[in-house]
């Protein structure tokens, strides 16, 4: 996939109105399953997950908010000007009863944050969301004004859709790269994650790999317990077994903004993955790569690392705190995302991988140093460096330390250490 | 109790002559006791203590030096001029004797340091201690002198007194409240000690509490080996016990003194004491509460924390180094001291306390996050500090990490965690 | 040992001409035998040695040059000027097969670093290794020019010698101190190591000691690894013997150049050794001694630490990374040597001996602190000082910490600890 391929990917799923389940989060998914061939899943409102249950299912066809005869808000423009599922709802109302079910984006001299993104998927009721200025244009002489709203949305049983799948690999340990798809018209928060987990699946699919790599797209927060509960089912409830399972995850979420460098919110106790990330950080992204420390708010992230799942899942992308002001607003649109950037992630990513791959952890059986000239891997010509290398490959092999945590206990980096260690496996040394 | 009780304890306290036995500490114990129900012990002279043996109780009338007639030195002015367990003596010296048993105060052209403290428990001696003027004033026309010293005290078997009360608490952790009583006229060390641990227990006993606390008050080493050995009696010699027995403990000491920031002196090795003033210092107080490594000299933290003893006791008041130089001088009087710094002192006590009693250990058994809303946790309303701090005490409830670790690592107070813990705890996410 | 007898010693042994086998080599164990009292062992070539082969006997009797009759290049002159493990060779060639021959010192405005020490011991080879002034001598009318070369030398079945001697301890413990003799005429690098090792033995062997320290003396690496099956053979191979049975080491290495301060390189992962130097370089020597970290290139430390070896054998001496411009090449000579140098070394040594033989973990009956005064410990004019190491010595005698760990963990220093731990076992106090 090249980058008009991904510009026009962005174009495509921007103006479709997603949520938690719908036709929208349907069509999306649609859209992504031309990439990755994801299986669907389909759950049923009333569905009891864990501690929570599946709600209805919300659609939408249309809205306004007209101020004597006029369309000052109209749903047509930007689909954020409806709350997520907000119920349908077809009267005139004056200012008074109006106010109560508008939010307004915030302003000030700096800054115009536009039209703010707010769902209630919870709790019945129906909401407007409208920039500023429209907000003062709907308040201008409001005692002498009736407002006819109108919203075209059902809200009644239907199923909760989400997709997964699965690359194999030789070994038996898995990894999760998860990401969500139920936020309307908001190109950094939420495509860029999606878009991201496409170019990975695509890197991923079209090689050998030795980790089997799960990946699970749909609504946050309910889709990713949906998909937890399934697994649970699959691994015949013993909660241990799925932690054994995964050695890890990230989520991939605000990947393509103009403003954060590369971030990574930690998982939330040590972990494997925060140990190769805080590699890639100390030895080879320096500055460009952030390390955050776990919060308890943020992505799906939080069900993954929960007491009772523990499976330790960090964050990557560029905002991963919620930083930019255009968070959940309108202004993060097809502008504020720069493929450049998202493909900065990607990059990283396969850094990434090629450890997860490659990190091994080796024995000798020779007692002593090998005897190097016997293995051809030494000539006149060889650098001081790749002599060093050797060493610091050989004396830790001891079937405890990994390649990763040889290359944190020497000057050199992993890739050449991995490099260096397979030469030595084909020769006999190490095994 | 208000500042101006404590201010008139100081006061009916300050004049007293006390030393390790003798009436001068049994009456300091009953006023003491007049706010704490202290329960008395009296040990006979010559009973054998671990590695020590109580001695003789000494008691003294009066003492002076005159010099041709002239009372230069006079016990009845201020009682440090007596060594404390001084022999009785009734003679008329020259002063090549009468040098051999003087202590004198340094001075400079910067500072006079007044009388100094002395005592000689266990070896038979008497000695006077003066100024260094004083010193000046008896050494005038030393050769052409007699000086006639009476010293009328009584050294002969009696008993070791010290006091220990209990209040009780709901579960079987206990913790130790230590201070001594065994100092004549100084009133930074030793009075407002047991000044704070007559607060503290005020505090205390007019609350339910979880944790059981003891407090002991007597004669420093001696009396705390004895308390020692009593408490060991009643566990059956079982020292293992004693040290599971209890979490921990803190020596009160110098608590009132015009000069130096809050201090806490760590327990020797690694203990839940330390690590509370890490989080208080590190977290709450800043620069206001100092803490200061594990010393081998000191106080009666030498006895609890010493090898076959083991319980993790340290030092919290001010100058608890004995950095100040009125330390062990008659200018550690009335004027030194300040009530309004015991009572920062009692303040943080209170914050220790309550995570003390607060800290607990929480499990779930719901398998990814709460459905919150259902619990009616959050409202619409709800901050993201309170939204945040859910999640941190949720993710946290492990039955591994203490709400004390909870707060450690995430940016919230330990005081916030624990009211949003008891909430969760009530609602049936935790427990 | 004086220093003029160590000067001396270093003219004897500096114009040998050693290899990692020969006369040279057994000379050179001579003249140390005259200190050391070692045991010899010669190992027949083509003895297998774990993953390698002991090689061919290798002797010189002399080695030249001739451009047209003149000798520029002279193995008299200098022994380096022979790539160790030259084959025999006597032909004229001309200046392309001759320079296929040359190993040219490196030379610039700055600096002339002569002639570089090569070596060629597992692939058949000849070569002169000469100083780029020679090398420009030589070229010069080189298509002009015919070259006689010759190599008087041997390289057939014969023997490797290497030395080793134990000096016995009381105690089960085992330290070992290993050196290396195998380089022609260098000083720093390699004849300061044997003559340390010298002044060891005298030293140690003149004392009674709690450790058994093994000494081991002869070609780097391949001279290492026959001691190490040696010593395996006697342990009847079970290799974990061989580890449990050996504390830790020191390579003694390039002790006497006039540029380095005190150097340690670290053991592969942290152990006892690191721990002792640890102590000695942040609270004695400072600045003085440098910590430097494992590197997987060096000396027999390379051989001690491998994975199946596992002993934690540091290097000491003062350039031990090699980072002298006069490593490996004819500067480095007597005059490139200070005695007063290497003896800053021994005297380091003896403060390591002193810990490795005091320190103790002790363990005491006495609850509570002891009365010191029944153990006449202390008296009035006792320093606070010593009050608090009193202190500090039996708060850490808890059956766990080791004098070293007390010393770390206050501020005095461990011979003043380890004198005071000895007083007070010798009271009975602590045992």
């Amino acid at each position: 996939m090249n980058k008009k391929d991904i510009e026009e990917l962005f174009e495509r799923l921007f103006p479709i109105c997603r949520s938690i389940t719908g036709d929208g989060l349907r069509k999306s998914l649609d859209i992504i399953g031309e990439h990755i061939e994801l299986f669907r899943y389909e759950v049923p409102s009333g569905t009891k997950v864990f501690d929570w249950v599946v709600p209805d299912e919300w659609n939408i066809k249309g809205a306004y908010i007209k101020k004597n005869e006029e369309k000052v808000v109209d749903f047509k423009e930007n689909n954020l000007h409806v709350m997520s599922y907000s119920e349908p709802v077809d009267k005139v109302v004056g200012w008074e009863e109006l106010e109560k079910h508008l939010h307004v984006g915030e302003s000030s001299h700096f800054y115009d944050r536009g039209v703010p993104y707010r769902t209630s998927y919870y709790k019945r009721d129906w909401a407007f969301c409208v920039s500023y200025k429209q907000y003062e244009k709907l308040k201008e002489d409001n005692f002498a004004s009736l407002y006819k709203v109108k919203i075209d949305s059902t809200l009644k049983p239907g199923y909760l859709s989400y997709g997964v799948t699965k690359l194999e690999g030789e070994s038996d340990k898995n990894f999760l790269f998860s990401s969500y798809l139920c936020h309307p018209s908001m190109a950094n928060n939420e495509l860029s994650g999606p878009i991201l987990m496409m170019l990975l699946y695509d890197y991923l699919s079209h090689r050998n790999n030795k980790i089997n790599y799960h990946f699970y797209l749909g609504p946050e927060t309910i889709g990713a317990l949906c998909y937890l509960q399934k697994a649970l089912c699959y691994l015949q409830n013993r909660i241990d077994s799925f932690k054994n399972y995964l050695v890890g995850g990230l989520v991939l979420t605000q990947c393509a903004d103009r403003r954060q460098p590369l971030s990574y919110k930690e998982t939330k106790r040590d972990s494997y993955v925060n140990k190769m990330m805080e590699y890639l950080s100390k030895r080879e992204y320096g500055n460009m790569l952030r390390r955050l420390p776990f919060k308890s708010t943020g992505s799906d992230e939080r069900q993954w690392n929960s007491p009772n799942v523990n499976i330790p899942v960090g964050v990557f992308g560029r905002d991963v705190y919620c930083e930019n002001q255009e968070y959940h607003t309108s202004a993060d649109n097809l502008q504020f995302v720069d493929v450049d950037r998202l493909l900065e992630c990607f990059e990283l990513l396969k850094d990434f991988i090629f450890i997860l791959e490659n990190d091994t952890t080796y024995r000798t059986d020779i007692v002593g140093e090998p005897f190097y000239s016997k293995y051809e891997l030494m000539s006149d010509s060889s650098t001081d460096e790749y002599k060093e290398i050797l060493g610091y490959v050989f004396q830790g092999s001891n079937g405890k330390e990994s390649l990763l945590d040889i290359a944190i206990n020497c000057p050199y980096n992993f890739r050449g250490i991995a490099a260096t260690a397979k030469v030595m496996k084909e020769k006999g040394i190490i095994y």
